[in-house]
């Protein structure tokens, strides 16, 4: 058997896509869309004070293309209070004229295959903020999930730790030389949700994604051993920007 | 051919998955929400009450993220009293306001590969209380199916019997490792739904089963030989707490 | 090229599998409900007059779990028979209150990889029998599809003709060794529809589908050589249990 | 790389399966139903009289199974001819109660691998009649798309023209051992829809079918190089028997 | 780790495919159809002259078959001006008649790896022409999707780059022979969508799509390393032609 990478775990995670149901939004007289978007703006009211009090944090951006008009992104303490946010926001009149069209859950993590080993990471103040973060308000952002294939002799559970660790070096210099460029959330679904990890970017430019995700397939840790689910890109959404989107 | 492990078969068991459509639910008087919260209440009850007297087990918990937004998962000693208590709950007056969005059929199941071969298991006191089990009521559950695979080299069902048992005591003991911590059901579908295992976890913090199924990822059986489906993780639903996420 | 086994073909089948819209029959009166069931068992008398007639045969069966409600298993003489009799049920005040959920196309067929060289099977009566048989009423049914799996080194047709049959030959003496428990009905679909293979179980005891398939699980023929469809799993309905589980 | 074979490409196809919106159908008063079967009608005539004009072709099918009720698969001279043709079909009363469920774009198309080398094929009125066929207006229908594998030591792509030019030949073998009782439409869809071909095939006899694509599976082109999408078969629908299958 | 080739990128672009909902269309007076059209036609107005200013681009075809009944294909400098361009379709009345099938989110690709060493992209005007191009509006486009394989002894990305640089040239020499008769517009969407690259082909004569993607097909790049998504194929739509498609 082979040694598992420990991973140290931080606040959970739900990342949540939906479609704005147009006909019906459209339906609506304007004082009820009104209404509407008042009832969100103080949801995200909220939110922004929690995320102040560092009781969790939120991101929140349009989608591009048909897969959803919008992304909520939530990070929270435990999982029980991931669940009664989502559903409390599924009670909310926005949420009546959205269609869910995909979610993720998750929970913040970082991987110990760097790790110093002289340190406790519950006393590490930059350890317990990457744990805890705040999401990036960047111009632009990017989701997928992924897995670490199992396939005949590209099996990376099979692989010893020393294998692994030389592997996922190489991986982390890749991402490190787009420092300043591309903010990296890793947060981790085994047991949690379809696939093993979920990656969500944040980059004001939008070619930095492009240009990571590709050069990162080039490294023998994706090219393989990487399995890529759907890929969502977006911008951001300020109160003005959705309501914008809104206005009929 | 291969010698198939026997197995040790116990209550009849169906997960049941169900969306709430919230949109459909608001429609509704306050009035109307009450009776149909107060008819499923009785479910609720009768289901204790059978419980109680040994006749079969239930579980109750949230969903979080799209996929669900709740679970009923119940044990009966026989498939057509599941069947019959499916139809029952169809014709509620909450599954009216629910839509169906995914469902498992199984038996419990006791593989016999670490069986202790001088005992009658029917006589076994143990071993009945494991095949008839009263579900846990921990805070949080978890919910996967799984197969082994068949693919090239890696195929589980032509494996010989006593390299099939080394590989499965290893696996056990990283189970026996979370004693204490998770509490695993194993459900058989072979025959009964479209993966061969579900897989039920039960733990009071929802970071050990992100632990438990991590670390059997390394081990061999799950590395080379395990195929996973959909991951659901949710949190402990009483009337209480049904009946607050369903206030408008 | 392999020397493909010539089959014996049968009567022809089809598996209509159905969920029921219960929001739509809660809706309608009683009288309106006692009406539609009223219809729907004038037809499952004409289809009872036509198997005791021997000019086909039927069988009814409720579905545990969200796949369906019910399944109806239809053989008749002609293909075009059996797409008359669909758009007739079709048309059915039943049928609008249902939601078609799966279906397959098929002919029942016996192998020959077994077959006695000698002897004309259009004379032997016990061969013509069991291609126009009248499906048994046992308490449960099993059905899944299936392939003979092409790939890589595991490739089915590209085995000689004497190496599938001594496969095969193993595979049927597990199936012989539940004679009296489990009745299997095996259609070929080859041409007709997604899958190559349709089995049908019936038992008495439900616990035999698991062991039945499990078991064969372990043979090379599945083991190596099986892919598998959706698994259903269901109970023995009458009119009386139909109408019991129809009672709003 | 390896040499394409070159192909002859005649009319255009597009094969469109149909499911009947029953409910909506039923709601009709008879002369609204009346009214659309006459229009439809009118459709079909129009057809005809192109088909003796030798300006296209048609066929009209029932479909068994819950996949589709029909398909109507049209001939062309040019892609946009079939592209206005769909539009206008969209826009009758008839559409109006179908499902849309499957479509298929592709041309007819006669590969060379077998083609004599000093025929000119535009010269030649047999190959412009294979090119430009009236599909026949047999008992029974199947149709399905297929795509030659490309995986691991099973890819088609890869081998030499004159491997594949023998293995062809043995195909084409089996093919013409069914002349007379099954005609072959093979129509080409590279870059035109999702598979590479479609394949729709006539016969008296629904099992020649099963028998034909049975046989050819044990041949190395189907075992090793064969991928097979969805199978649709169907009865033959003149105006009578649609009216009878419509009739409520 | 595999040296990545570096690309030039240009536009950003969206395919957006929609359906027709023909059974609401129809339920429009005709006023409500005309004022949708005109509508509609000032978006195509001022894309075009968008397009007359350099400023972007765009494409509009219907589609041939069920998959979709039409396509827009926007080019524009910035990913949050197609995002707003989307939002802004999205909330016109045509819209509202339309469901969305299929989108794809990418940006304008130039691949280095025949890139000439000596030359500054940014200053090269034929290279800023490919980068921000105005679409062609030939008869016929067709689109689809691709992926580079990772599979086994299959793994693109595993190769080292002088071998992908070989392999690449022969594929653009397949390409260039279509010179004059295909035009291809190749976006990169690592990152961005599902696929890696979207190809957008535009023809006058819809059978060069097929010959060229089955020529390229026997080449190695696409044989052993090419993995395909959905085509779509279509004709041309002009103001006229599409308010004919929608006369009722």
């Amino acid at each position: 058997m082979s040694e598992a990478a420990k991973t140290l775990d931080g606040w959970y995670c739900l990342h949540d896509f939906r479609k704005i149901d147009w006909a019906l939004w459209k339906n609506l007289t304007s004082d009820e869309r009104e209404s509407a978007i008042q009832e969100f703006n103080s949801f995200l009211d909220k939110w922004d004070i929690m995320q102040q009090n560092k009781e969790g944090s939120f991101a929140f951006y349009s989608i591009v293309g048909q897969k959803a008009d919008f992304m909520l992104m939530w990070l929270r303490p435990t999982m029980v209070e991931l669940n009664d946010l989502e559903n409390a926001f599924n009670k909310t009149k926005m949420a009546e004229y959205t269609i869910p069209s995909y979610s993720y859950v998750s929970v913040v993590e970082l991987s110990n295959y760097m790790a110093a080993k002289d340190s406790d990471p519950s006393e590490d103040p930059r350890i317990q903020a990457r744990l805890k973060p705040i999401l990036p308000k960047t111009q632009y952002v990017c989701f997928y999930p992924m897995d670490k294939r199992r396939e005949g002799n590209d099996n990376w559970y099979m692989l010893p730790m020393s294998e692994r660790r030389e592997l996922m070096k190489s991986h982390g210099l890749i991402g490190r030389s787009y420092a300043g460029k591309v903010k990296q959330i890793i947060t981790g679904s085994v047991g949690f949700d379809d696939w093993e990890w979920g990656v969500t970017l944040f980059a004001e430019d939008v070619l930095e994604f492009k240009k990571l995700v590709y050069e990162m397939r080039f490294d023998e840790v994706s090219a393989r051993y990487g399995e890529f689910g759907a890929f969502y890109v977006g911008a951001l959404l300020s109160k003005e920007r959705f309501a914008q989107m809104l206005t009929i």
